[in-house]
């Protein structure tokens, strides 16, 4: 078997097959990500080439299931599933108490009344966690009605703290006073002139750890259905949100974003336990999407998907659908809810991720000679996280 | 409002906020394609640059819904929606009497006596033409036992022509007779000392068209659940596969492989219509995830989804799931099956698709700031397509 170059990248010859040629160009093309293939030596060209050659030698060989090791050691090497994430993705950080704890969300009856909004859900947080839970989460605006009208009445400046913001001001005395983690839904939030559909995650000593603006927004239009454009009034926000807190490394999004499958598997390379979604469907996207999206959010990514949905107002210009729920890495529902202001509540073992990633190895079964998902903000020069 | 020159692409002085910052970054990031940047014009840095600047003066403007067209504008532009994909997403081609034609999916039933098993899929496939289907969709494994053990005898040499595989022979016989295109769902492949899990697709004139082998080997072990190792007798393909038919763009994953998000978005991308899944999920994925995954494919990338799937045999030594099923782009079932043998019907209108996408433009609303998926084959300047 002889080898030539191509560029600098040694290349078998043309008498190999199809299959062993596109590993070769992938070898190549992968020169494209200097600084990622120095950061490790397991993606160095030659140690690609050597598993190659050992490869095709030992494959040649397969005649059965005496070579099962060899095809094993061959398929994780050959196909380069390390690189199918770029940066390559990042194993699960440790979580205290041995990632369990009683996670609530509560889907809130939402008023015109910003304040009476805002005592009613530190009510349903204090409850939530006189209950146990550990990790509470809220829906989409649960302090304001969801219409383009309302967003720039009932927004907050949070980046002006909490005498600014009545509204974070409660989530943190609430998750001081609970010592909980609180995921805050969204709220309407202005910033140097412009509004966004804001997050807040707050941690059970009442500090602000995470701000994260809804990247998607939700502007679609289906005749007869549908109709809603928050471009209308909302910006996007500029980036990704995973912070790390005591209940383990918890990643947002917010409604429309969980349609966007990039998203919540560049969260899964980042090492997030838990991607919340916050979000607020409606009655034509919630019974045909909904419970879909979560599910194959978890199940793509064997990872825990909490949704929360306002309850249902039949009355108000947006109906949301409701049907918050926990989804488990193997896509079963922990706990879910009809339509009604109601909390849910799961048990949440994180052990759970790591036996269905034993059981089904995804990550490693990824073809990277094939395929690439690279997240922007983290291999980027000047903003890598 | 200044700009300055990181390398040598003008980016926005530090009096700008944080998101527009992230999009100047991911601008320069942006220059590890040169080779797509010089694709199109609408890619290049400077128009990128033009496009931001005019975006953040007129956001600067915003105050409500009369500006709704410029902030779509913006939208388009700021975030870079073309990068998301890379190459960019190719538009959906031309299909002939205007994407309207009816599919059938045959859930055989499968021996261990090859010869009868293709005496049947013959059977079936002339009935199923003779309803009037114009694509005809054949399961995994159709000629053969699902075991490792069955593939290395039932393996057929289909590079070798139809003298050497009666498998395609009957396919190629059959289409010709009846003028359909077929997706031969899979048998066991002998190619090079190796065997494949590989799907035919024979167009209306009875040729070959493209040959698919499974990228994806299905190799898991739940305890006491389900525990196959593919990859014991099986080599993964080297390629994934789209292929231009009488019935639109035609593209094909096998089973496991409907796992892989990445592998669905890049057939999205490549313009298909169709992503035909030949599978066979056992008896505790079949229940969680089957159709689960086929609608997320669906939905995600507003494609349609047909998966057909051996009739159950609760003798065989791999029991299958059945319930092969025919999902349109907004994830709603045209048709389904239980577990036993049947054929299915579907009327497709591939016009669904532009109206689904018109509604929810996801392609549009992509954050190629934030994530870019490189399909490696078409990016390759070797092997691209």
């Amino acid at each position: 078997m002889r080898a030539r170059l191509i560029g600098n990248l040694p290349v078998l010859n043309s008498s190999l097959t199809r299959s062993t040629q596109v590993v070769a160009a992938s070898t190549l093309s992968s020169l494209s990500y200097p600084r990622l293939l120095c950061k490790s030596s397991d993606h160095h060209p030659t140690g690609i080439l050597r598993h190659f050659i050992t490869t095709s030698l030992s494959q040649s060989l397969l005649r059965g299931r005496t070579y099962k090791s060899t095809s094993l050691v061959a398929m994780a090497s050959t196909f380069q599933p390390e690189l199918a994430r770029q940066p390559p993705a990042q194993p699960l950080p440790q979580a205290t108490n041995g990632g369990k704890y009683k996670l609530a969300a509560c889907q809130l009856s939402v008023t015109a009344d910003k304040q009476a909004n805002i005592a009613h859900a530190r009510e349903k947080i204090q409850v939530a966690a006189d209950q146990g839970a550990q990790l509470i989460v809220l829906p989409e605006m649960w302090n304001c009605p969801y219409s383009n009208s309302s967003f720039p009445t009932y927004a907050e400046d949070i980046d002006g703290g909490i005498t600014n913001s009545p509204s974070l001001a409660m989530l943190s005395e609430v998750a001081r006073e609970k010592k909980v983690t609180i995921v805050g839904g969204s709220i309407p939030e202005r910033s140097g002139g412009k509004l966004y559909n804001t997050c807040c995650v707050v941690d059970k000593n009442g500090e602000l750890k995470a701000k994260f603006r809804k990247v998607h927004l939700f502007d679609i239009d289906i005749p007869g259905k549908i109709t809603f454009k928050e471009s209308d009034t909302l910006t996007p926000g500029g980036g990704l949100c995973v912070v790390d807190t005591d209940v383990g490394r918890i990643a947002v999004g917010i409604c429309y974003d969980i349609r966007f499958p990039e998203m919540a598997m560049l969260y899964a390379a980042r090492g997030a336990h838990i991607i919340c979604y916050p979000g607020a469907f409606n009655m034509t996207t919630g019974p045909l999407h909904w419970e879909l999206l979560q599910k194959a959010r978890a199940v793509d990514n064997q990872i825990f998907v909490v949704t929360c949905s306002p309850a249902r107002d039949d009355h108000a210009g947006y109906v949301a659908w409701g049907h918050s729920t926990v989804v488990d890495p193997f896509g079963e529902i922990l706990a879910t809810a009809e339509h009604k202001e109601t909390t849910i509540f799961a048990d949440i073992d994180y052990s759970e991720i790591d036996k269905r990633r034993l059981n089904m190895p995804i990550e490693s079964q990824r073809r990277g000679d094939l395929y690439h998902l690279i997240d922007v903000a983290r291999n980027d020069p000047i903003n890598s996280s």
